[in-house]
């Protein structure tokens, strides 16, 4: 296995690269795959941006799909050939943290914990914009795709369904609940998604491109607050005659979205954060009860590991949610540069895009 | 009971005086109680210095312990002279807020929520610093005190016992956990032995008065770090090997404390907070983890109503707890301004008074 | 209001007739209701059967929709005239049971706990096959209907709606589960919808009845099992490669569906029982793992009280769930007796009657 | 490593004899350690009867204390020579179920589920009662024994300590509840004393033996009823004015242990069990509520994996609570035979036996 291959590398800040790199080697433990199909997240133009600092020559991605290629000598359970994915966040499940059940905050040296230390890919190793990659812990990472099931189908698993949901399902979204969403990007996209599917009655999403707010109602918005149109705060307690609601998820990553959650929410509600900051947060005053309100706010990194892929496959599988409408463009590997640009810049209504070798 | 009682009334900020007001009447499902034991909260002092806005002509205080003078009409299972406390908060049981299980951001007209709906002695009824209260929804909120408890065991059950314990509730203190509680004042003594009570195995508090050091470790702590002597935030980091706490309790109502809170805080931990601010707060983005740290921040108000007071009744009446150490002085409520002036002022060491009428 | 009014009352086993009786009167926290719809539930056939034993004389039905004829002079937050439901479950709100959360098993007097205490109309009170019927504790148990819904739309939220969602939140349903609902009368057909709606990727019901076969379909079930056709266990582990069901609903009160439920369960899998059960149950030792297989079995009662009900009816108005099919008969409240004789005998593909005065 | 080491070895049913065994090889995620202290289980003695089927040659044991003596390749984080001890239960962290937080239940074939499947040592795997044990799966499981624990101190943790609290945990018990255990066993005695741990106010303990009656008291129980005195049952409800308990633990496995839990049961309770049955279990009609009862019966495997042992240690080390009173006979490895004479037929007041190689 000492060829080379095609893979999109971080050289600096404004420039990641199509480059060969060489395929990786793997140890006893891991997993050597051949990439399908993958795509571009929204950190990974931080990481482009150089607002999240990775090493130079990194190879960038985080949403794996492929094929096992080779199986290090200790894996069992699993077969050449078969097809996978695996999830942006690769936990050994076998630190203090992961064993607490926190596979995002965990690392496997030391005293167990580190923050989104199960971030590997496309962060601490070589990530999966390229033709192969080594996924580590396969055993405890590599997940089976159920027949019939397209690469396109289950290529929102490895990270933004799996971002999407657990807003819901940390947020503790009820039967018969109302749910705010702010911002309907593709992790918002999901997120309303996955309100919907914990039985929010009513999800209320904000957004103001024409395009999202499509399909936020196709992915189950009962209203679009257009905030170029109403303030949303106002819209939402208005809708709600004053109440408030029971969850409300920010899925933007700024002081403004992050702070009209807590305007909206019911005393005794959660805030359930999925942005990624830039600066520190105010907690305004008044919104947030003096700190009497009985209050939550939770804040999610994408859940990953094998269990977690296999149940977000079974409900790609079951028919309940589609999230192919969001992969609106296609590239080879060898045009992941202008994948990026496109990516980057919004443009041509962009969602998702869809890279494949 | 058309007489006239002494009580302790709100004139404008800076004066709460004893003053003579009637002696209150009661409808149908309310109870009159003859107080014989209450006290004065940090709360008061906020009314006092008219941080914490009240109608003028109001009578303060939120602890009662007495003995049932009237019932309402339409009240059972209680009977008159029968020896009983109220909790701080009153929910009536019947609100939407309160049938979804947040008795205290409750209010029985309109949606039903209101935050901080619940607390109604001495901030939007009259309350118990009084020869006698009118306990509304009596039979939501008349807890019998058992047996061979004095009025001073009890006396902490109807606030900061509440108030303290739930900080570890909410913040699902496990057994094994190590917990950092900021500031031992009665809440933060509270919270310091609810979190021994929840299993915590390491208990750190944080606190710098020798009296409070003292009682601290008197309540379980197994730590004091005094803030004057170390930084605490490099203290605690240094006393869990860099890993951090399981969870962080507030207890002071600062931004210092509840950053201080944040940094300590292990990736995936709770920051359980029952500070009362009077600032806005600003989350740290490298102590938040940019959000993406699965942190959570969760905050209460202290829980009210029968069943409540009736558990609290019986880990005192259990032995395991012992909160009258607290009570470091006596007045009479002819006494209460000299009460409220030596509280205010914490003069002498005080923890908390005990005023009888 | 010293009128009369036509009832259906209990007269001995075997004997549920329809009789004049006086109008209720009421009293300070009542509500007098005149109802517009209501229906018939399987345990009312119970105890025309003599299975569940009541008082002779009793007015039976314990599912009301209508409106509000009179207010008790306590009552506030509502109007003469309004559409309202109440729930099967009745709780007061202020029992120390009901303040720890648990309205169903509530009683006011005493320690406050009572088995199945909650349910009052049609068992311990007059219920609501009657022109009119008394609400107790109003302010916590009339619920306001949301404008543009039908009573029929709104019928189902009383008891089995509130009844069949319980069975999968209290099992605790996670996105992407398998679970497993064993019969699919008016309760398991529920349970499979809110199965559905809690996330679940995959509900296999089990019934053999070729119309409630075709509801479950409509209902939400992935598959139906026919178990006339074969063994549901087998099948089930069948389906699910040996894995077993994350949550198993029992839904028909039996000791084959029991432990049936038990067989399929994966270890660590929740039994949700909805099932009223006639004679003691036996846990086969090896389903249950000889006690070490982190099984929960978890029994519920219809949640009632006017929270629970408003979200009920949100669910219903948003549109994402419409159990109207459910109606397939109607008839007078002067028919009611040829009613029963319909659906004690399950005649005619019967799922549920409405039932107007 | 090729050499020989004494080891417990099952050889039919009613012999455990002391043999010669080869020091076992070790793979690259394993590790070897040497048993400094083991202990004796309830469960072993089960092995011993033939209750409880292993493969013959088997060496038994699961309780190891140990030192580090050799690591395999690919595991990081230890040094040779290191205090160690693993839980009775080894998780590899890797298979469906132990990601989704099931690590006694799980397998790293297949499905990923097996009932008890985390339990291998002396069950599937050679066990601890040796001079050597080889630990699978090593990072997940060896925890660090903190300076200063003598290794009789940590004795409890792999086991019992782990299993008793589990009860408490997975029971929910809450500051201020009612707890009732049946037998105070060694399992029973732990559960007691987890059951104060997380705040039980009052612990009913059951048992008749003089010795485990003080040793109950000693780990926290408020009134130990002795049921060849008085009826359980009744004296149960007679201490808790007819109200019942809020969380009934199981620890024995008896039919009538089991039942007992359920009749003092209040409605809304758990009872949870930990008892290992040898026969099916009938659920009485009337104290199971026929179903309606909103009961709770949980069942729980002893918890293993690095940070539950960490946590126990640490629970240990805080002094809160000691365990060493219940080491109460001392016996060399080569005593072995003697040691299971005494356990099994619980002789001479016998609560643990300490084995040292």
């Amino acid at each position: 296995m000492a060829g080379k291959m095609k893979a999109a590398v971080f050289v600096e800040p404004g420039r990641i690269v199509l480059d060969e790199k060489p395929i990786p080697d793997i140890g006893p433990t891991d997993a050597l795959l051949r990439i399908t199909t993958t795509t571009i997240c929204g950190t990974d133009v931080h990481i482009l941006k150089g607002e999240y600092p990775v090493e130079r020559g990194l190879i960038i991605g985080h949403e794996p799909v492929g094929i096992i290629e080779k199986l290090g000598s200790a894996v069992r359970g699993y077969r050449e050939g078969q097809r996978v994915i695996a999830g942006a966040i690769t936990p050994s499940g076998q630190s203090y943290a992961s064993l607490a059940g926190f596979h995002s905050q965990s690392c496997d040296t030391g005293h167990g914990w580190k923050p989104m230390g199960g971030w590997q890919f496309g962060n601490t190793i070589d990530g999966c914009q390229a033709e192969f990659v080594r996924v580590p812990d396969a055993m405890a990472n590599l997940a089976p795709i159920p027949d019939g099931l397209s690469d396109e189908q289950v290529l929102m698993c490895p990270d933004i369904m799996s971002t999407g949901f657990v807003a819901a399902e940390r947020g503790e979204v009820q039967i018969g609940d109302v749910v705010a969403v702010f911002a309907q990007g593709p992790i918002g996209l999901c997120a309303t998604a996955g309100a919907k599917l914990r039985g929010a009655s009513t999800v209320i999403a904000v957004e103001t491109v024409p395009e999202r707010i499509e399909m936020s109602k196709r992915m189950g918005a009962d209203v679009v607050v257009d905030f170029k149109k109403a303030d949303p705060v106002d819209e939402i307690l208005r809708l709600t005659d004053g109440r408030g609601v029971d969850v409300a998820i920010e899925a933007l990553g700024t002081q403004r979205t992050f702070e009209a959650c807590l305007r909206v929410l019911r005393p005794g509600g959660v805030l359930s954060s999925l942005g990624v900051y830039s600066t520190d947060l105010t907690l305004p005053l008044g919104a947030f009860a003096a700190g009497l309100g009985d209050h939550k706010i939770v804040t999610s990194l994408c859940p990953g590991g094998k269990e977690r892929m296999r149940r977000l496959m079974n409900v790609v599988a079951s028919g309940d949610i589609d999230f192919t409408p969001l992969v609106t463009h296609r590239f080879k590997l060898d045009e992941i540069e202008q994948a990026y640009e496109l990516f980057a810049n919004q443009r041509d209504g962009v969602l998702k895009v869809a890279i494949t070798p």
